[in-house]
């Protein structure tokens, strides 16, 4: 049996994380969960899976869950040092599938613990990835990417020695606006961009495909996850969105991992490794799709890709100033305060003026990186009113 | 240093493994070589490579060896006992490079001294491939496919435990006549047959890429090769030759190796296995590539390729009986004899009498395997006399 405890359980990776138990039970045991406000679903999974630990958002939530449980309540904890809790019970897989910066500080306590690790909260590598690697080495700690695209990249890397690897490509879709000009793009409805072709997402990640900067900060991700440097990665589009990513070794080949969307496929990687599991899901096959199309992604069109690995050859905080901004550039266009390339627009000013202050220091600790976060949202804020007020 | 013997050392294989050998002479030494007629280019082998140990067609072609070699002559053999000889020399590495049955015994000589053998000799997996799958296993020695399919493979299958594999997918052009009608493919001239997309090789395996035979015996040694049963492998017509092959996973997962068609990648990757050495050739860029298209294989258009399955669901000398006859309707074709549809129509009439006279025996020896493939070249020459005369 593993045991696994996960950060987010009642969010999307969480509930697909707890699908592939349920079709498992005999492998898996849950330890440990923890989430934010959704207590009526808490519940349901504490009742069904039987963690021993658990933990919610807030005091109330507790309150409320020791209520609802009973006798069958299981040790509760909320808040932060709940999340903490969570994250250093007993357990050989911690899967960290938070959303946003709150999942920083426990991912970290499960590494120092010396848990293995399926991470799906982007953050914890966009923010603070040079600090998390320094720790993962430090723990000796394998990290198993949950994300269609890095899992790709692990998954081709298996079997194969890390001082072979050439090159990584990762696969972008493109988003809804691959094939419009420029024009058309810096005309575009919110509903429009949050038109994604292949993947039904929450409308920050929509937008984020729609500029490329979801790609951009995967480009992060994965600079941090795998140890290698910005030129070691590029970006090819392929709208199908079918080979999930794949790695170049010093020999020419090339490998790949492909599929179906499905994010249970990587999920199901991570629970398993070394070994998989079989999953119940509809086998890819070629001859029904047809056709990858691939094409170089157009960084005139698409300025925040390039950003993403400027903030790389910058400090190790510039990351979490580029994501910092992009969150509230993106909350802008949803409110309808500018157009869309006012996200570019936004994020490469913070970035540059983030750049020009930073002289390149290391992050310390999360501290550095919060710093460096607040200090890009407050300064994007600043931007978006005079932008939104030139425009409205 | 890995020392290196190779067996068919002036062939198309041979020298490219040397052109490998040479771009990293700190990593291989050329211990033994073997090659038939072509004394000249095994002169100049010898005196670059320097290996310890040489073999040569016919007892002349010693001879001729000796009278220019001189005091430089290493050690020098002749004919089947100088191909064994070679096979034994103490090596680490036995590229099996021979092309046709020739190659069988001196294959499982190397097998059976222990050698790691890089096989790019098909008639080893086509003809005796239950045989030496067999001896293989007894020995415990690793098999390196050298062909871009079965490299594929290999390299898709790395790090994968092998009960996770549930099913194996072949890449193949499609040939010449991919989108030709029955009835055009029925009138086709030699030169339209012999006119390959992707790859240029030798009249006999272009014209098996024309009629998938080539697809179907690739089937055959990928089913000895990896040990799979024909159910788990599968064909996809993918006509730019990019992805030379693909694994499923039981999660759904599809691992792939692409690159551009060089056979000195596969020749690079079993040389260095388990590690990988630089290749100066040209890298695979998607964005330039632009296009892969994907098909199901027409079974009715190319009967050829389901003969191969049904000679693997026969007895264990099967696909040798399938090999011989289409060894002989090839040259036939190429000869004039007959139209192409003859290939299909012989192979077919003589794996069906094969199955009806064979019992499903097993492979107990190569003399076995020898035996169908005598007896399936005698038939098949009396139904190309007898197609032939009904046509010419």
């Amino acid at each position: 049996m593993k045991r696994i405890s996960i950060l987010g359980s009642t969010g999307s990776i969480g509930v697909q994380t707890l699908d592939v138990v349920a079709a498992h039970p005999e492998r898996y045991d849950v330890t440990a969960i923890a989430a934010g406000t959704r207590v009526d679903a808490l519940v349901e999974q504490v009742r069904r899976y039987r963690p021993a630990c658990v933990s919610v958002g807030s005091a109330a939530g507790a309150q409320e869950l020791k209520d609802r449980l009973g006798a069958d309540a299981p040790e509760i904890h909320y808040g932060d040092a709940g999340l903490d809790a969570v994250a250093a019970h007993p357990a050989d897989l911690v899967v960290s599938a938070l959303v946003g910066a709150v999942g920083l500080e426990p991912t970290l306590t499960a590494i120092r613990a010396g848990r293995e690790i399926a991470l799906a909260n982007k953050e914890v590598m966009v923010m603070a990835g040079a600090l998390v690697l320094r720790e993962l080495q430090r723990a000796g700690v394998t990290l198993l990417p949950v994300d269609s695209e890095h899992s790709a990249i692990f998954q081709a890397l298996a079997g194969q020695r890390r001082e072979d690897l050439a090159r990584i490509v990762l696969t972008a879709s493109g988003g809804p606006f691959r094939t419009w000009s420029a024009e058309r793009i810096a005309a575009a409805t919110i509903e429009e961009a949050l038109a994604h072709p292949n993947w039904d997402m929450g409308p920050k990640i929509t937008i984020d495909s729609a500029s490329l900067m979801n790609k951009g900060l995967e480009v992060i991700e994965a600079r941090w996850l795998f140890d290698v440097p910005p030129e070691q990665i590029d970006v090819v589009v392929h709208p199908q969105s079918i080979i999930h990513s794949l790695v170049e070794m010093i020999d020419t080949s090339v490998l790949a991992q492909l599929g179906l969307p499905d994010m249970r496929v990587p999920i199901a990687v991570a629970l398993a490794h070394p070994e998989r599991i079989d999953l119940d899901l509809p086998t890819l096959d070629l001859g029904r799709v047809g056709r990858f199309d691939f094409e170089e992604p157009d960084r005139e069109r698409f300025p925040c890709l390039d950003l993403a690995f400027a903030a790389l050859r910058g400090d190790e905080a510039a990351p979490a100033a580029l994501n910092a901004a992009n969150e509230v550039s993106v909350a802008a266009f949803l409110d309808g305060r500018f157009a869309f390339p006012g996200i570019a627009a936004v994020n490469a000013a913070v970035l540059e003026e983030h750049l020009a202050r930073a002289g390149g220091a290391a992050l310390r600790d999360l501290d550095d990186a919060r710093e460096a976060d607040a200090w890009a949202r407050r300064r994007a804020g600043e931007l978006v009113r005079e932008r939104a007020g030139g425009v409205a």
